[in-house]
């Protein structure tokens, strides 16, 4: 069993707001993140998947198929987007980076199945000083 | 003559947009950084100022004074803000970072010379492919 | 169950050094790390800590508050300071990063729990080339 | 239980070739990685051990010595080699990272054990982009 | 004026050898960077331009325009090749860093004015520990 | 004419102290960074040479050289001392980022023109936020 990994990198505007809350509400629980013009971040993600080493290919799957299912799925919907407001499999969530990565993963868990390799953790660092890690349920 | 250079991050939205042109005048030259709902980056500024080092102390001026500088006149205003909409001193400008390192300069070059040195240069990063320098006029 | 990791710097002087040894004794383990004057790094810390993901707040927990915590009980304690003669929590402690990492552990875990969240792993970087990771015994 | 890494790198050249296939067949799994005349990478390997911290040292194994075993088993075989022809421990490999880290880890399990820890994961970084990790079978 | 810098990347083979002397006399001036089966990096490429900031467009030339441009004449043609014998901009070149940023000067400086903006420097960073600048005589 | 630079590293204790001044007096101009029990650094030295490219082996002169007498002159006398008390170069020296540069350079300039380069440029970063370049009077 190996484990790859590939970063691909997106640039959004969010703004963290819970609709059932006043704005003074989300401005106790958020801070400046819940500024109502919107901030941005060069978000980084890593895809990690798992599998056996394919002896034909010394490869666990490609590593540039893993590219292009992270980008067609996710972070081309993600990149110089608003992550609340244009985002398909992100609607109705609070675009926190824990939650980003939950919804990343129901986004690719199935497509990297077809490929032949198990993804096993979606890693989202907002700024160099925060990052998020979740491996599924 | 001594150079020395601080580096602030700032996050936040914008939108490459020229009210001049229309929708599609905008997408013809900025492309996908002028989505309407905006998009941000971790922006990285680097200050740099040069002087003399003063004996008593073996600085050119103080680094956390320079921060400080940097801070309350340009980065506070910029970090989780709308670089379009929010901020004072980038009013009627396109924010581009080319555009953003010229209103910084203007924002800090008396500042800094009333602090005893001379605003040499100021860089900024907006992703880790890309950044402007601005040594003044 | 998600993992939320959080980065705080210090800039400290240490020295290894086991006064159970002679100055030989120590040269002989430990080589330049153990010079009588002192070095000193920029340490990175990562804290990371896990939980459910409130769904009012979309976050495991504040990431302000748990960089709060690290730096109220851990890292204003060590930063611009000697691991070896200033750290409350450091007394008799031979300060290899393997034994600070523990030290961190053993301040944080508490108020972690307090604040909602599990402690998981603290890893601490001395240089580019070294880091160690404690996940509580 | 502490888990220490050690980074070291390597600067080599490669191509990825299953001489079983035809160049085509090469081409079509390997893209421009097949090319012929080969390309190269500068190489960063992660190297993990983990056991108890010494009390009288501090330390689960002195980093420096975990640095001189991975260079003379590991790293000084390929830095500024060419990982396909002149590497011992790589004859009839296809070298994918997958396989130098599981080719690195059968080098280096023994020798680890011998100084008192256990190897506990080996990761390799081809780019900024991609990198791979190995635990053991 | 303004200068503004586009980061590309390549990953290549070389070996450093001047036909003219013996291997014994290219192992004296180069060491292992002679090693005759080849080895590799990672090089990155910054290349910076410079003009005057466009009043319609807040821009000195578009940042992706730069480079496609950049990709099209140099890292195309390096990338994933062997800087000694694939490229056709470095026929008897010895491929030092030195030699690359000067040709590859030669490759962009017409393009780019021809772009409306003036090329300034050409920077190589073959390892963390090395790199060239290049300004054009 | 090209640039080359070379990164070395130097992890060292070190003290903002100005012995004609008070205690309080320090604390004023320096805060923490006068802390009298010493904090440190991971120090990141780039020294900048330049010259014409020697036709013969496509270099300025040779980087591996280069770091040598870096290493010997300036950075094997400051790793893992004090720099306040260990360093011949810098006795009586305030140790600022900035001194240190002025001194490097006083020790590297004539034995890199012996070596056939003229030194350009000391920069030394002290964290991630703060550096100093110096190119000499």
């Amino acid at each position: 069993m190996i484990y790859i990994t590939r970063r691909e990198c997106f640039s959004s505007a969010h703004r963290l707001f819970n609709p059932v809350l006043s704005d003074s509400g989300n401005f106790e629980i958020y801070g400046k993140c819940s500024n109502p013009n919107w901030h941005g971040h060069n978000y980084i993600m890593y895809v990690t998947v798992r599998g056996e080493v394919n002896s034909e290919t010394g490869m666990v799957m490609n590593m540039k198929l893993l590219g292009d299912i992270v980008r067609r799925l996710v972070t081309d919907k993600l990149d110089h987007h608003n992550l609340n407001t244009d985002v398909d499999f992100l609607q109705g969530v609070i675009t926190t980076s824990e939650n980003i990565a939950i919804a990343a993963w129901n986004q690719l868990a199935d497509e990297i199945k077809k490929a032949g390799a198990e993804l096993y953790k979606i890693k989202i660092a907002e700024t160099e000083n925060n990052y998020v890690e979740y491996y599924g349920n």
